[in-house]
């Protein structure tokens, strides 16, 4: 690379410096940064996360500086490498998961082994016999077997019972023969197996002398331990680039007629007996809906600071970014900084505002799912003593199951509205920052681009809402036949009901409660309208889906307000923050729910829970909250502590040393700076200066 | 690349075929594909495009198999060599500048040669004067000069005035200093500057006498014409990776006392008296004014075909792919296509319907925009005939002017409307093709990506709305003193006032008048609101933004559906299409003005244009309208006649082969599938088959 000449290395950016305008904005607000931070993700962690930081930032294999500028075989290189150093590194330091997947967040970049540490782990852990821990999953804890999770197929996917791949036992030699019987049978999407898997869990048809018995898991091995070439009989690759997430192996498989023993189908729940070749029913049929329950909380808790880090980055340089002046200003008073525009506050204010909301929910979600889970396994153990010799009725096996049903309903109503909202709301944040929010510098592009398949898989956005409703449509009906559990939604249902005849008044300018009351109306009035078109006007299902996405997304945003004025009021929120970072907490929760209130407005009237001119002052009144909020939006960015390092960024620097990097990066680490043009349109040279100098034309 | 085992070679898709399934779809609608690709295109512009489309496909420079797999460095290079190959096919067919951009368009990616074929040229030919025109115009046609156009610091965008860098006039030497005083005023996001021109236009603040005069171009030269390599005291290079947008050069220069004589301020329009050292005032400085209104009708236009690529390919892959039975349906009857679901209609067929709504208004405007300049043309002609000696008004010196500002205005509401949604349309397509749409392979994401700096160029689709409410306030103002022109705008706020005691009582559902003025009425009273918020409550403009972004979409909005139904009931159109076809353009026009008027609920009821009632029956007339339009579907794609090779999309081929040409391109293209990992972490190896085969930990 050239380095810059002298006069250049002189240069100075313009005043005002960055670093003094994000002071300034610092010094103008009383959040109590620290204090905050320590209360979203305790101190334990944020020390933890420094610790990892540290290990991960001296160490050469983790640099970042040509990240935006690799290709992908460049790039997939690299991440090999990261994936290898994160293993060791959790050998070397004796890392807990948790510690893993700090290190992971903060590289921030989908590595080829991610898939071996999770579904494939957790899919032997969590299906395998003890036989079969020892056989695959001791060893795959220990990398010695690589392996990944393949279901979805290049014609198949989120309708599992539609898989093409079959797995015929065999009883004369009790195997089972695994087979692809179409180009649309291959597996497909499948993380880690398009180069790094040498095993992989099959999901295939099940089939017992013709007859079929459903999807099934397997575990094949498809590469060679020592060569890494693919077994015979058995075609995998990578299926290439995608939007984003490129330092992913998303691979390919087919297999042509594989045996697998006996042992390779993973049978804790449902089983084949070898002698008798007889298919075993699962025993606990519902063991797998927790685990996807809990992956979707999981999804709901990072929604928030994946958009956070957006947030952050559009924010700070919102604050350092100046363009014209304001239009009433008198004479020379010098350009504007971007953030005191009210169109700028009103893009960007009520995402920070999601963030936080969205963290609430999360946390408040996974505590409902650990709460459940220890009262399911207490209930369990003292049916268990009470009478071992009684066969137990279906509730008593899964005691949880109500409380379950009812998180697993708001658990997809939840991912599916908290992955749209950080995904599209990071593609507002990109562009807040204008022009150079398109630069790679800007360090969201390639951020939302590897998040953006969150929105399809563990359960598609729009299918999942279909889920809720069957949920909502169900808990009406018992509401009605007087046979509802107790549950917030068979609550809100109820409360509606009572209240139908006589309306609601809800008073959502002036009290918080109203307000989190109004959003359940409103989810009381859809669930009871599509009642109705199903039950009773008995509209197909299919004509039905659009209303059950209103709805859904109705539910989700009743859960949020609600997660979030629940956080807000909890004794320990109010014993651990002081009063001012309270205060503008509470403006965050006003705006978050004002400003949905507004978007969805039409809702509101339709359903009698506001009146129109109460839609007409909440415009103000976000608006307000805008002003408001407007001098702690960089202290309440910075609350998310996200280091530098990890959000890459030139724009998002903690030090608003914004156009220093941009320049730094562009003129000094740009690899393309190294080659020199032939511009001549007859000429049949492009590139006169460079190892690869050649003729193409 | 390893070519796949005969097993696999023998593998087809599982039934029904992809293409049986689309011979259906086009068997069970009458829509005349060939008259209505006609009639929106005209015959002429079809066989041209037929016939540059041949002359492509055959070019082995042209060749797109490796464009999703390459890195940038090698994406440029092809880039480099697929602009060289276009100008000497211009000079070998002699092609027309609308040749020129019809072959741009089916190449579908930006060359290095972008800007110089673009704003370089048209710079020079409308700034320049005739003396200029030789010495830079004339070399640069012949590419003998290659040229950008260099405006946009890095710390400065939108705001022209704000530019840092300057111009100083040496009255001894008659020459300019052009010359970058910090970081933040290196030119930056020039496209065909970081390594292809040799010359640029830049823009830069002119200094006479330690005054200032504000923003003016020079030609600059930057490269040697020989070796290429950058001047003394100039610094130029790459900007670096973008979101999209990667095979141009957009690029950073940096001056330092760069001196050029003083025919290389380009002078058409004001320009500085050598004798005298003193500043000529520009003669007609509405002249740019006009270019950049045309500029913005083309985006508009364009919006339209960059959106219905998106559409063309999520509809013809829904039709293809099939998940899940219907939920109502007995028995096994196998999966549904997913255009089935109304989930899929309602995201995906409004966007259809706008694909036809934004070629129409482009269309409008453009013509609006040539008969302004003809008529414009006339008058002046007439005027200097009349009176050679008369000192000309203002007036006259523009005859046009008070259209041209209604022009003005709507083509900034349309270009900020129509960009969005494009923009954010083509993310609903890519969304709507499930998991496979985040694949390259779909042709939708990066056909995104490079779409998306149209949302903020050529005016911010944000900072953009500013100027339509100015215009729209200026209107208001003149309706109220009785001094409005006679025109649209000045119409329907007329129209509102004459009602406004009265109350509106559109007929939405039944009449399209109506419908039509029941979106004009909403434009008037927002405008009147804020024209009361402005001049009564004297509120200051920047609290005023978000109402005045609302208020130009719905103007935006307005000119749409107008526009769409103009066209319909145009004699033209009756007379070139079939009844069939006719009425199901009708039934899109009903859906997108229905469907918008649906999302905008909120303002069309608290501007009562509408009732509660009316939008509950819109939404029901809008699922019926998804259900009578559905059939037509892939016909009314079809007839956008966008070539496969165009598309580069396997989910989007016209002949429904789609999982075949994903497996093919992921199997045999994917370079990534020639080298082996080695997997195991303790190992020091990455890749051990590939010639760069090296150890990194």
């Amino acid at each position: 690379m050239p380095s810059n000449p002298g006069w250049v290395k002189q240069l100075t950016v313009a005043e005002p410096q960055g670093g003094d305008l994000l002071a300034k904005e610092r010094a103008g607000s009383n959040i109590n940064v620290d204090q905050l931070a320590e209360y979203m993700f305790t101190k334990e962690t944020l020390e933890k996360r420094e610790r990892i930081l540290k290990i991960l930032v001296e160490d050469p294999v983790f640099d970042k500086s040509q990240n935006y500028f690799q290709g992908r075989e460049s790039r997939i290189e690299a991440s090999l490498a990261k994936g290898k150093r994160l293993r060791q590194l959790t050998v070397k330091h004796n890392w807990t998961q948790d510690d893993y997947v700090v290190a992971n967040d903060l590289l921030s970049e989908p590595t080829p082994y991610g898939l071996h540490a999770t579904m494939f782990l957790v899919t032997l852990r969590e299906q395998g016999t003890p036989e079969q821990h020892k056989l695959f999953l001791e060893r795959a804890q220990k990398y010695e077997i690589i392996g990944c999770y393949a279901q979805t197929e290049l014609g198949h996917g989120s309708n599992v019972r539609g898989l093409e791949t079959t797995a015929t036992w065999n009883q004369n030699d009790k195997t089972f023969t695994i087979h692809s019987p179409h180009l649309t049978s291959s597996k497909w999407w499948i993380g880690s197996l398009g180069k790094a898997a040498n095993h992989a869990v099959v999901m295939a048809q099940l089939i017992i002398d013709g007859k079929r018995y459903g999807p099934h898991p397997f575990v094949v091995q498809i590469r060679d331990l020592k060569t890494h070439e693919p077994l015979e009989n058995v075609h995998v690759g990578d299926i290439g680039p995608k939007f984003g997430y490129n330092t992913m192996d998303n691979g390919f498989l087919l297999l042509n007629h594989v045996k697998v023993p006996h042992v390779n189908m993973l049978a804790r729940f449902s089983r084949v007996d070898p002698g008798s070749g007889k298919y075993v029913r699962p025993a606990n049929p519902s063991a797998v809906y927790g685990t996807l329950t809990w992956v979707r909380s999981t999804i709901v808790l990072q929604s928030g600071s994946v958009l956070a880090r957006g947030v952050t980055i559009a924010t700070r340089y919102c604050a350092v970014r100046r363009q014209f002046q304001d239009m009433d200003a008198k004479g020379n008073v010098g350009e504007n900084q971007v953030i005191n525009y009210t169109m700028v506050q009103y893009r960007l204010l009520p995402l920070l505002a999601a963030t936080f909301a969205l963290h609430f929910t999360g946390r408040g979600m996974i505590r409902l799912y650990e709460e459940n889970q220890k009262r399911t396994a207490a209930k369990q153990e003292a049916s268990q003593l009470s009478d071992s010799n009684r066969r137990p009725g279906p509730e008593e096996l899964n005691p949880g199951a109500d409380l379950l049903a009812d998180l697993h309903a708001t658990s997809c109503a939840l991912k599916s509205y908290g992955s749209t909202v950080a995904g599209e709301g990071l593609e507002a944040c990109r562009r807040a920052c204008g022009g150079h929010g398109y630069s790679s510098f800007s360090g969201i592009g390639t951020w939302y681009a590897d998040y953006l398949p969150t929105l399809t898989w563990e359960g598609d956005n729009y299918m999942l809402t279909q889920q809720v409703c069957r949920y909502l449509l169900k808990s009406a009906r018992a509401v009605l036949s007087g046979k509802a559990s107790e549950n917030d939604t068979s609550r809100i249902l109820k409360a509606f009901l009572a209240r139908r005849d006589t309306g609601a008044a809800f008073d959502v300018l002036a009290s918080d409660t109203d307000l989190v009351d109004a959003f359940a109306w409103r989810v009381a009035y859809l669930t009871f309208e599509a009642l109705q078109h199903r039950d009773v006007e008995k509209q197909s299902w299919n004509s039905l889906l659009v209303d059950f996405y209103r709805l859904s997304t109705a539910h989700a945003q009743y859960m949020v307000v609600k997660s979030f004025y629940d956080a807000l009021v909890e004794e320990s929120t109010r014993s651990s923050l002081d009063r001012q970072t309270l205060a503008v907490l509470h403006k965050l929760f006003r705006l978050f729910a004002l400003h949905t209130l507004e978007r969805e407005a039409s809702e509101f009237f339709s359903s009698s829970a506001t009146t129109v001119r109460q839609i007409t002052l909440t415009r103000k009144a976000v608006m307000k909250l805008l002003e408001e909020i407007r001098p702690h939006a960089v202290r309440l960015v910075d609350s998310w502590k996200f280091p530098d390092w990890q959000l890459d960024s030139s724009l998002g620097r903690y030090d608003g040393k914004v156009y220093e990097d941009m320049f730094y990066r562009a003129s000094e680490l740009n690899p393309l700076n190294k080659v020199v043009f032939d511009p001549y349109p007859d000429s049949p040279v492009l590139f006169k200066k460079d190892e690869r100098t050649k003729s193409k034309l």
